[in-house]
């Protein structure tokens, strides 16, 4: 029988796996790592986007030997799906293959995927839900939230100096933050489904709003480019060249645009084209998290990286709290999360 | 003969030390430590304030028997002085002491005190100069400024949202930071010798400007309150009964501010109160340092922390760099010094 210990060390080592596969798909990153009855690692996989192998199924295609399966303990981060969809069921794959207990992270909250642990009990199997849940969570945030609410996790980002600026008074911002920070933004980009820009921004700055390398070339993987505004968007615009297509969302309801997104199967929208949108997202209450870039310099003036949000009391103010702070060349980046989420920190140190 | 480590490590111990002194006074913080010919710790000193002893002579008086002084080292964070001031010159009180070696850190930049490095070279002595100057020099940062260019350091400080926000729309701001960052604000008021606010301030929220502990009781150093502006200061305004007194400068005048406050032996100006005198001192190039206190969560609206302050294009930013971040309960704490000043960090990451 493996030890709790090789079980936790297994699902670090599945968390790491599944993070090789892409981000930015309508399934999650999800890895397995399959263990012998003495908590040896046998064989590892991970999910590499729809229509491949399942990490489970990957997991057991690199056992040097289907046998070695037999008795063995798959440690997966999410729980396996109990469905047909491009793939054949999980909880199938497993107990044909004949393991004995299934460790897993994040239970599966999908309406048609869930399931599979009851059906691997049914079948014998040792189930295990929930070790490491907090770090597993934490894994697919977004794909999460967005499965269990139904609508994409929305990320708002800007960045500005310290005093709250996007650019100087004329409307010049090159640059303000740096290259490591610049780099932060579009590896970012390529983790989410699409990317949000208002018609303003794409009408003043012509954005590509791909996600590139520190060269300048278009990562493998690239955010839908959605375009938000009454305003008609410039025929000759870069973004119309965009290599993921574009949407163009001429009206001002975010919530359906939202549902829109969903229906293209995007989890996570990332909206950093402009204070208008900015704010617009913030006022309507729909940042799951919050991303500011704040660079060593002080600009004043009129150009706020957000304008208005109708917060007009402060006991309006819709309190989040850190996540994350991080050093990025000669930038600070800043991570917010409403309060009312669930995350990984459940405590509050002051009040 | 002492070894570099034993110097090195008694070095950092008198850094330690030198902070039990005042930081607020004319005087700088200096810690001292004698070690005997094997490197031991002998006796250890520190300057208490102006009118004390010296930390050399702190030091010495703390021999359990003066004459363990013959043929030992000072290690000192500061020059010895060679001056007669509130108290007779340290460099004569290390020769008559016997001492054979002195190691100090940081110059001393004062035009009466210092030539204390080359009295004692005089009278025989080996003297180090420069060990762990770095570190020195952060530790007198504000005094070591204030000595070498004749006007007092100025720290410009604010909390915000993380849009720049320093309240709503209508003025609430109670509370944007939390306990742990007011209580950061109050113990590095008590290190300043002034702070400053606007009249604009001072009418609007009647603060009393005191440093103060977590139960709202005065700390033992108080800063000289400063209020800035043409505007009269009602006569029933709390600040007027500050401990410390209260400088009234109905002036726009900001480099003459600093003129005046340098007369009064101030070295170290904390302006914290309200967008409009941050800002001019911004404007104005006067700040040393900023201060920025940032709270988890997004205001919008009109009131902005910095106001205007003459960038009109992005080239005119004055750029600076993080010397330190900090989390403070739920907020963090955002550190920038100019590019141009010498500080502890020499090298740029990017470009």
């Amino acid at each position: 029988m493996t030890s709790q210990r090789h079980e936790a060390d297994a699902m670090r080592r599945a968390i790491e796996f599944s993070r090789r596969g892409p981000a930015n798909g309508a399934n999650p990153r999800v890895g397995c790592v399959i263990l012998d009855a003495s908590g040896r690692v046998i064989a590892e996989g991970w999910h590499r986007g729809r229509g491949t192998d399942h990490a489970e199924v990957a997991a057991l295609s690199a056992l040097t030997d289907r046998s070695l399966a037999i008795g063995a303990t798959a440690v997966v981060t999410l729980e396996p799906c109990n469905h047909t969809g491009t793939t054949g069921p999980c909880s199938e794959a497993l107990i044909d293959a004949g393991v004995s207990r299934v460790v897993y992270s994040v239970a599966d909250p999908g309406a048609s995927s869930s399931g599979g642990a009851e059906r691997l009990r049914e079948a014998g199997i040792d189930v295990e839900a929930g070790l490491l849940v907090n770090e597993g969570e934490e894994n697919i945030r977004p794909w999460l939230t967005a499965m269990r609410r139904g609508t994409p996790f929305v990320t708002v980002k800007w960045a500005s100096s310290l005093d709250g600026r996007v650019a100087a008074a004329d409307g010049t911002s090159r640059w303000i933050t740096g290259p490591s920070a610049r780099a932060d933004v579009h590896r970012r980009r390529a983790e989410a489904g699409a990317i949000v820009a208002g018609t303003g921004t794409v009408i003043a700055d012509d954005p590509s709003l791909t996600a590139r390398d520190a060269d300048g070339r278009e990562l493998p993987e690239q955010p839908i480019p959605v375009i938000v505004g009454r305003r008609s968007v410039p025929r000759d615009s870069r973004v119309l060249a965009h290599p993921a297509g574009v949407i163009e969302y001429p009206s001002r309801d975010l919530p359906g645009l939202l549902e829109v997104l969903a229906t293209r199967d995007v989890r996570h929208v990332f909206v950093e084209g402009g204070p208008t949108v900015a704010s617009a997202f913030l006022a309507a209450g729909l940042a799951d998290e919050v991303l500011v870039y704040v660079a060593p310099t002080v600009l004043g003036g009129p150009l706020t990286a957000i304008t208005d949000i109708g917060v007009s009391t402060i006991s309006e103010q819709a309190r989040m709290r850190f996540d994350h702070v991080e050093l990025l060349g000669d930038d600070v980046l800043l991570v917010a999360r409403p309060l009312t989420m669930n995350h990984m920190h459940t405590t509050k140190e002051d009040d």
